[in-house]
């Protein structure tokens, strides 16, 4: 994490970055404003407002802030917004409504429009519950939208969260990102000066209350470097990541199958190796290593990706993303009302205890960001609202938990 | 971690070890096999038989073992017992019923009648529930005693364990411990070979069901290397750590001066500096940094002790452990019975969420025992039943679950 800690906080729902280089970044910038910014260079409100437009009154007036993290970025101040804007882009960048908009205004004005498609997908199936939105942005660009559901009457809490950053990042990390070869020369061309970058995304966790209705987790990112001041010669640098993930508690093979499929069927369209190769990925990355099972039944991973054509790994993050409500909201309208009993409840919770473990020991997004001062309540809304832990449980062998232990342990090709 | 993680998986209940030096070793060694050591030098069945003297047949049979974590410290398997042995000691360390028996043999003896005494009191403070016991040892000496009780009449869940270690541990995990200035010459007298260590302790985390009754946890652990085969001469090195804490959901001022009073009382027969210290130790170090908050209201915590004479802080350290059951078995009594209603408990639940982050997050003995391939149950006995996370949730300014939190920011001096 050395790179990474170079970076600061500014945060959102688990989701699942591998972050092996300075893609870390894009995977980190997810994708909520920070309460505890330290040293922001642009910083011009000293504001501890609080970022809800809440009308109670700040409830403890004796807490400090949190706890400052040192960090080498210069992130400014986020600010509460009143209305969602039309683009959190720099002017700079172009507006996102033009057919030849830039790849970064084509990635927020899609993420955007998955989070209103899911949303809305989310708030039919419920039948009740609402999310609440907070909107907030930078002064300089950037900001996001958090939007979360809770304890409505299918979802105990879903959070669905769009942002987008304007960062800088040390040399260090570019070069590590790119790989010093890309310096050409072996004297690196970029050694003088922080390398600013983009990055923008959309994270969500999805947790119902049905024992039977499974949680879904995604997350799609892209992340570009501008050239340096110091080289302006030097390439600019894109990677996209993100994936989509399903954690049942029962298994019901028409689920995980049809998830598996779609899930295919959009890695397909673009290349036949991308849904073995993501399957795997998302298969040993989300791997709860203490207890060698995956949290879930998987889907799809990837992190990192520019070794092939821009345009079309945007149509591919597009697709995956567009696929999100079909994959998912089907397999809850079948679940969502199946009589269940304590038991069923009790081993779901114990699968939520899992989820626990994996967000808060291993995702490295979630690590980083409760480690550098993050929004703590948009990283940590990944969590379950409830989770159970019982010493030394064991599913007795060929009960449907087991089934679903053992598919955990030992990931299967469900298609 | 650098120097803990060349140590190896045994560890034990949640016990807040600080672990700045090679005394991190004696805070790991609690308290429980590891199911998946690699490696081990001396390694005589390489058995997968589970710890407890269950009777169901094992359950997971395409289960693999658990990921091997790789770890540079030889210790032996573990064997299950079905009787608990007199002394984990080898023969050498002597009997440790003699009254001029060894600080090892002592230190035994006493943890192990306190893990008598408080299992007792819990017992009889419950009403109903059983501790379930597991008894396991390694051929070469060490071994421990785990014991649970699980969804008893008062306690939703209490763990309380023992263990003895003999371990061996790189050489310079051990420079680094005594400081390079022990060795005397800057030339460094151990550098030619691994340090055989001591370790043992007692831990323990107590959970109750009612939301007025509070979790308590304590961790008393000593250590110890012994002279190497390369230089025999070498001073042999001991260190004393551990701590008592509690964690309330609600503040009731008469429990709270009534536990720091029974810990003040226990530092002060030693030293009227201990508990000022110790306590301020305790608030620093349950601290969970991206809530800003401590996990409860504290009580002592102390590690890497050595700079007392080494008979007294043997006194102290059986004083405070000697301690545990008059500073919270009448808490509980006066609270086990008190009418709640379900906001009082949600509340308590949303603590117990903030227990688990800090297990998981930030408790080095939990953490590095995750990541060695400790034994998982027995290191995550210390998480609550059941815990709960509302998003953003802040409680009224002036109720009682505010005074808790507040609290919890600003440590007070209850006494």
């Amino acid at each position: 994490m050395d790179r990474a800690v170079a970076l600061t906080g500014f945060m959102g729902v688990g989701m699942g970055g591998s972050m092996p280089a300075a893609a870390a970044a894009a995977s980190l910038v997810l994708f909520a404003p920070s309460r505890s910014s330290s040293s922001p260079r642009t910083l011009r409100r000293p504001s501890l407002l609080p970022l809800r437009r809440a009308t109670v009154a700040p409830s403890r007036p004796r807490i400090p802030r949190l706890v400052a993290v040192r960090a080498n970025v210069a992130i400014e101040k986020e600010t509460p917004e009143e209305e969602r804007p039309e683009t959190f882009l720099r002017a700079a960048d172009g507006h996102h409504g033009a057919a030849s908009a830039s790849v970064r205004a084509r990635f927020e004005r899609m993420i955007r429009e998955v989070q209103d498609e899911v949303c809305a997908a989310i708030e039919a199936a419920d039948g009740g519950g609402k999310f609440k939105e907070d909107v907030w942005s930078r002064p300089g660009g950037g900001g996001g939208i958090s939007r979360v559901l809770q304890d409505g009457g299918v979802w105990e809490k879903a959070g669905v969260n769009v942002s987008v950053v304007y960062g800088v990042m040390p040399p260090e990390a570019y070069r590590a990102a790119k790989g010093e070869a890309v310096s050409g020369n072996g004297n690196s061309s970029v050694k003088a000066g922080p390398v600013p970058f983009f990055a923008a995304g959309i994270s969500s966790v999805l947790h119902p209350k049905n024992p039977f209705a499974p949680t879904l987790h995604f997350n799609y990112r892209y992340f570009e470097t501008d050239a340096t001041k110091d080289a302006p010669g030097a390439p600019r640098q894109w990677w996209f990541g993100g994936g989509t993930d399903f954690t049942p508690a029962y298994i019901f093979e028409e689920d995980v199958k049809h998830f598996h499929r779609v899930q295919k069927e959009a890695c397909d369209k673009f290349d036949p190796s991308f849904y073995p190769r993501f399957k795997k990925w998302c298969d040993d990355y989300f791997f709860i290593k203490h207890r060698g099972e995956r949290r879930g039944l998987g889907g799809i991973f990837f992190d990192d990706l520019n070794d092939y054509d821009q345009e079309m790994l945007l149509a591919f993050s597009t697709e995956c993303a567009r696929s999100v409500v079909r994959a998912y909201v089907p397999i809850i309208e079948r679940r969502k009302d199946t009589p269940f009993t304590e038991q069923h409840k009790a081993w779901q919770q114990l699968r939520r205890g899992r989820y626990v473990e994996f967000n808060l020991v291993y995702d490295r997004g979630t690590t980083f960001g409760l480690k550098t001062g993050g929004r703590i309540e948009s990283i940590l809304v990944s969590l379950p609202l409830t989770a159970r832990w019982e010493y030394d449980h064991k599913p007795e062998e060929g009960s449907e938990e087991w089934k679903l232990l053992d598919a955990c342990i030992n990931p299967k090709e469900w298609i």
